[in-house]
């Protein structure tokens, strides 16, 4: 039977592997974690808005009835492709047949000293818990010392403009709005300043210019400072520099800022690499020179491809791409097990969204309208909850969202990081790249 | 206004609170987690039946209406009994008039060699995730490898046999089922073994002999061995030695031997201890000598009371002992601020319940009939669900239950922690004994 090894379980190595379930062939999932995560919500356990089992779910549990598909439980360390073998960490070598890359990416941080060391990137679902129990303790320290209130622990800056940027500053406008009028903290209000900051003269470059000047619109209603055009010159652990000179002192620094492929994984691949460091693939999504390897989603340099919308040019690192890359490679993998010659990539672009909070979100469909404000809020939730996998998580969801959106009774607000300063701690803010 | 500091956000802690609500007293409650553990509910986590959020809540959202209570996120170092001040780690010390000391019990081990620096205890959530993490992680090794799977890493041994070990027994034996039926695994079911070891010759001690019977029998049909009357004379990182010469080769011990209060409570607290490290009370949960300071819950030596079913014994560490002993010591403080005398506390005993598992509990009324299986599960389930404190985890809990009893579809098996062997550590796995 033919073997193919799929690395890592996001959108796109989730959805190869469900593109194969069911075909000639034997499928094994790497991942260095045991669950899928939805990165679209991760902005919400980040602010307490929803929980880690709401948007993780086991990839055993995804393919527990496909016989075919099976999940290995490790890191990638690199691929031999003389014996055709995926190197695993402490684990023995995985043989392939086909292989298909979909390792994901890291957070971007351009060379800005200071920002990998002490900004909080939101890629994964450790990020989120992280930062989530960091923006939770620094309400507590602003409680108990009502001295430091106007100062470092109620500032909490967001680098970058796109949608994740503009989901983390509205849902932390909401979180404080929730810590003054339900949680009974004591500082005011006021005293808490969410600073958005991005080198760009405007939010959401990827949207309409209505759109971006209605979540601008939005944010600044909601009390979040826009500061556009500026650049980040550096971080450190107590505040942030900007290009103007001007300094932010803060402790909470969240790094929105985009995502890039890090560059040992061409290295360990020994693959070539695209702009930002993603790796460079054929029309097809193979790899060049590596028979029946493939790379898609956020980790491979995706092309539109040819009568798309944008022939040509490289696709931005969505998940609509990670998911369509994905099953074009598992279909690519089928074709050549039938001696067919394999097809070019082509996106489908369905469409853009950005929700800034409660009722506040912009869904732009393609050739189509722009909506803006409750229907596009509307319109984002139920897009959300579809796409998560799972009924019970839809449910949980929904639940969940319902609740919050009625009462404002309980989001889970809870600080689990066992250690006073665990989060605080330097190393591990990154990402890891394989599996 | 009266200034009451209540240490300790747990049943008796909350208990206290909630019944100060509204009063003419100024409370100040300090934990140093910022939520509520629904402890009863832990073993569920560490078996992946329920996620942290839905056995966790936030402290301040429970208060979040009352006006007199306020929060502290902090660790309890100790009391300045002259300046009458609760002091913290890190924190201004809180000035206080009264004072309900409800800060908990940690694991007791007996001092059996190994045992606090291997096993696994299950007092906190931290505890119950840091089990999950490592019960699914030796899922995931013997899967991996499955020359192994005869020996470690499908062993667990459950050191206990009260309600929480039979709870975990029962739910690692269901968790296994799951992981060969739905999950994928390839060991076969039977290569996984459930060791329950305790040293009295029966389970469920302050349950009925019919009911002991009962467990007894309902484990064994679901394939945990009993090892009853033997004690645990040590445990390593490889294996636990039993009292009968044998050894049981095991990565995973859990430990469910009951809990002492930590001895250096007492020391910091300059107070008299009684029984099993606790702390003595006078007859209305007073601290001997120490005007207007009560212990409740776990960390005090709650009295029966007079008239009580058992006047002169001392009381289980349960939560409804927790919670009544609260509400009394609250009571206490009212009665003092209007010149009345206190009164003493009395243990009304509103029976007692194990589960088994799925329609499999025990329900004992005192001076009422024994309820087993299906009938007993159902009320036991319907209790759990009532106590758990606020609407939104209710619902959940329910959507998550009915869900997994339905369809077994997915618990939250997922491992967050962060560092493959973050378990393994022996480091932490002690509770903290202040807040």
């Amino acid at each position: 039977m033919h073997r193919v090894v799929i690395v890592g379980a996001g959108f796109a190595g989730l959805s190869a592997a469900r593109a194969l379930v069911g075909k000639p062939v034997e499928v094994t999932i790497v991942d260095q974690r045991n669950f899928h995560t939805f990165q679209p919500l991760l902005y919400e356990v980040a602010t307490a808005g929803l929980d880690s089992g709401d948007v993780a779910y086991p990839i055993r549990a995804i393919f527990g009835k496909a016989d075919n598909v099976t999940f290995r439980f490790a890191t990638v360390t690199g691929v031999d492709w003389d014996r055709r073998e995926v190197e695993l960490d402490g684990h023995a070598p995985l043989p392939f047949d086909s292989v298909v890359v979909a390792s994901g990416a890291t957070a971007r941080y351009f060379g800005i000293p200071g920002a990998s060391e002490f900004a909080f990137p939101l890629y994964t679902l450790t990020d989120a818990r992280r930062l989530r129990d960091h923006v939770l303790r620094r309400l507590e320290q602003a409680d108990s010392d009502p001295a430091l209130a106007p100062g470092g622990p109620l500032t909490f800056v967001v680098v970058g403009g796109g949608p994740t940027g503009v989901e983390v500053a509205g849902a932390l406008a909401e979180l404080l709005d929730v810590a003054v009028r339900h949680d009974g903290f004591t500082f005011e209000r006021a005293t808490g300043r969410i600073i958005l900051v991005d080198g760009l003269p405007r939010l959401l470059t990827p949207f309409k210019e209505s759109g971006a000047a209605y979540a601008a619109k939005t944010l600044e209603g909601r009390g979040v400072e826009l500061r556009l055009g500026r650049m980040v010159k550096s971080v450190t652990d107590a505040c942030v520099n900007l290009d103007d000179g001007s300094e932010i002192p803060t402790r909470t620094v969240v790094w929105a800022g985009g995502v890039t492929v890090d560059g040992t994984l061409a290295s360990r691949l020994d693959a070539a690499t695209g702009a930002n460091g993603r790796l460079a693939v054929n029309d097809d999504l193979s790899l060049e020179g590596r028979d029946g390897a493939f790379a898609v989603g956020d980790a491979a340099a995706v092309p539109w491809g040819p009568d798309s919308d944008h022939p040509g040019e490289t696709c931005p690192q969505l998940a609509q791409v990670a998911i369509q890359s994905g099953k074009h490679a598992a279909g690519q993998v089928l074709l050549r097990i039938d001696g067919k010659p394999t097809e070019a990539f082509r996106y489908k672009d369905k469409g853009i969204m950005a929700t800034i909070g409660r009722r506040a979100a912009i869904t732009e469909l393609p050739h189509g309208p722009a909506i803006h404000g409750t229907l596009g809020w509307l319109a984002w939730l139920a897009l959300h909850i579809l796409y998560l996998i799972g009924f019970r998580n839809k449910i949980i969801v929904l639940v969940n969202w319902s609740w919050r959106y009625l009462s404002w009774g309980s989001g889970p607000r809870l600080i689990v990081g066992e250690e006073p300063d665990e989060d605080e701690d330097a190393a591990g803010h990154g990402t890891t790249l394989l599996g």
